[in-house]
């Protein structure tokens, strides 16, 4: 599928991560589990990461709720998250080092199997970066731990924000030298192209449908009129001509 | 030269970039001058340029001493002095073309030889990035032009501050996820080194004493006392064991 004349003139594009980029939940479930073998350590891990992943939501809204407490990053409402919920999945007593480690699962999660190929494409003719609501620290180890080839890490502690807060998708473009135009949304999540779309992005859509495992309800197809909709990121390097 | 014990939780290297990583004198003038040849305009390049570069330190001061005017990115503060500085040197009349062309100069600057190959050896062990004045967009543009394999970019518009602003060297740590003591900072300038061992971070210093040409008159040699003294950053990459 080729992309609409508009996309022309986009010089950065940005890329929303967890689901789009990385498979977090399968990533978690097997770095956790084999992980517990060797530390005696057992759980429901599955039901543990999608709590987790429950919480996520709800745990960037108190932030943004509360801007007088300051922002939190997302690797501190990770934690807190997880300490909240591992002792309802037969996780007790987790030691300091434990909890770390369970916690920086989200630094190790492992690419979708287009995502390195298409990166590379679409790095040799534009910018690329992600807008994730993880913060830098988090986002940039995960690049070197999968091998992502990003020209720069964007991450909410940049902005203070999260997605879908204007503040995030505007402080990408202000930063690259860019209107917002000129910049596209990469996602696998209709709402982050809608938030993009508001503000004058371009956006493509990706299809990740087996992002949340059984329980995923939502993004098996674009539900909005977007500039690309392709089946991975080769295919959104394709229409863009890498 | 062997790296003292103290370098030994360090956990990324941030990174001076104007004359530490990039010659910029040698770039710049010729950059203009193959390019004034093809339209036609004559000028005073190396004038331009050593008057540009002086502008600098002021510029940013003009910045820091009036906040409430808001954070002015280097682009702007280039594009400003430029304006101010072109006549004097011979050069009157430049289009809005012509002056965003050199002003991007700053975009397409080379780095000193042991660049690449130290930088990507040290990204082997250590996180890399630029710790500039210099703007995220510009810094971006310069790493796709050059080839610099930055893990991360961080600018002085991340943290609307100038070096040597406490709020860049901390805040470099702070999204690394990062206490001052694990981020060692690199350059060829020993006061950016000393704001940044003041506030704990570990420091190393290599020589450039041809970034100023002949109006060089600091910086021949350390002056402080520096965790690594190399002579380049292959130098440094040695020190560190990469």
């Amino acid at each position: 599928m080729a992309a609409r004349a508009e996309a022309t003139n986009v010089q950065a594009l940005i890329f929303d991560v967890f689901g789009t980029v990385v498979d977090w939940r399968t990533s978690l479930i097997n770095d956790f589990t084999a992980w517990s073998a060797t530390r005696g350590l057992s759980g429901d891990w599955t039901g543990l990461v999608d709590a987790w992943r429950q919480a996520y939501v709800p745990s960037m809204d108190e932030v943004r709720k509360n801007p007088a407490r300051g922002f939190i990053k997302l690797d501190d409402l990770h934690r807190r998250s997880l300490e909240q919920l591992a002792p309802q999945f037969g996780l007790k007593n987790l030691s300091d080092g434990d909890l770390n480690y369970i916690t920086t699962g989200w630094h190790r999660l492992k690419p979708w199997p287009d995502v390195i190929s298409g990166l590379t494409r679409l790095k040799s003719k534009f910018i690329i970066s992600p807008l994730s609501n993880g913060n830098v620290g988090l986002l940039t180890r995960m690049a070197k731990n999968a091998g992502l080839p990003w020209d720069l890490i964007l991450g909410g502690d940049v902005f203070g924000h999260y997605k879908p807060d204007p503040e995030t998708y505007l402080g990408a473009a202000r930063l690259l030298n860019l209107q917002p135009e000129q910049v596209m949304m990469v996602a696998a999540h209709n709402n982050d192209l809608a938030a993009a779309q508001k503000l004058g992005l371009k956006t493509a859509f990706i299809p990740r449908p087996t992002e949340y495992g059984p329980l995923q309800k939502l993004d098996f197809e674009a539900t909005g009129d977007w500039t690309i909709v392709a089946k991975d990121l080769n295919g959104v390097a394709e229409a863009l001509g890498c």
